[in-house]
């Protein structure tokens, strides 16, 4: 078995033993991704639960729009899991390079500025993409089966969880950075995506609120 | 293989595309449990990257107590991922009962009405140990290494959007049961929970802004 099988065909109960053991990584920048993946997952089930039902007929080329969508989101964010992990391990790399002569100092220094930019990438895709399936999460349980509202609202649970925790990520990284210029320009980005999480999940919530009420 | 065997060595990818289909279970019961998994692990790391560190030996005893709770607690949550399924579709069965005669209607209500107060327990018990696991985060991230606040971050993440998926999938069941009494008292208890729990995640989060300004 190649490794790139081998890391696909793990298993929940190894993922978590991975998670909760004292290594670095996978951990929290890989839940989070994983959470985006589980949201996604979880809007998909409210399309699959909606499509082919008599009652929702009027829907069923943007409900499968917003599948396929987020079908898409979910591949991009399992593969996330381990861009973080390998982007990580990049970051520890750079911090283990010698630092005896000055020359080695500066060019540890580099390395680890270079690292620790590249390390930002995964978390900050995992919260710009989880804003997108909280996007959809909105649009499928406004058009779909009010019986999976419970789901869809897991769903955005989920999602937004993925998108604040990429947010943390991203914030651990900028806090040892240098380019005082980027990091203003990354966290006025990490801002505006709190923003409108913030918003679409308050949405969401009132409008799963009244779906489970008129039950 | 024994189906038990079986369910245990699921991978991430099986359960994402049982959640994404378009059958009923697993949906956001088992998602939310398995958040509070994660939730845990996570917290479980914090301790692990903390234990046998000269700086924080004066904790070791208390961060080994709260790693072996946050253990137990998610085995007994990867056990409610099943539960969640197993009670759902008592649910469902029951819907299907025949409903010809008189009595057949009041066997069939009867049984779905038993049926939608088991199916709540599952939800409930995540919500309930995933209060817990949040308060265990909070504990581990007060005493555990600073260079670990952004996985007690997404640990706490996760759990509060266990708790709050564990209170939607118990609100969605008690929406349909006729026992108001009954309906009450569970709904004064979830309300305890996320009030509890939303206290004690801003705690969080103030806790993990500081640390992270403080790199």
């Amino acid at each position: 078995m190649s490794q790139e099988t081998q890391k696909e065909e793990i298993t929940v109960t190894q993922f978590l033993d991975a998670v909760a053991s004292g290594s670095a990584t996978p951990g929290g920048g890989s839940v989070s991704a994983l959470a985006g993946c589980l949201g996604s997952a979880l809007v998909e089930m409210v399309v699959n639960l909606t499509l082919g039902k008599k009652a929702y007929e009027a829907h069923q080329a943007e409900l499968k729009k917003i599948r396929e969508e987020v079908y898409s989101h979910r591949q991009s964010l399992v593969a996330t899991i381990e861009k973080d992990i390998a982007a990580y391990q990049e970051v520890m790399k750079a911090y283990l390079l010698p630092k005896t002569s000055e020359e080695e100092k500066r060019k540890r220094k580099e390395e680890i500025q270079k690292a620790l930019k590249k390390a930002a990438d995964p978390p900050l895709f995992t919260a710009a993409t989880s804003l997108k399936v909280m996007k959809l999460c909105q649009e499928a349980l406004e058009k779909g089966n009010p019986n999976a509202a419970s789901d869809a609202a897991v769903g955005a649970l989920m999602a937004d969880a993925a998108l604040c925790g990429g947010v943390f990520n991203v914030l651990i990284n900028l806090s040892a950075l240098d380019d005082k210029k980027y990091v203003e320009k990354m966290k006025k980005e990490l801002r505006r995506l709190q923003r409108e999480g913030e918003e679409i999940k308050e949405q969401i919530m009132s409008l799963v609120n009244a779906k489970i009420n008129s039950q």
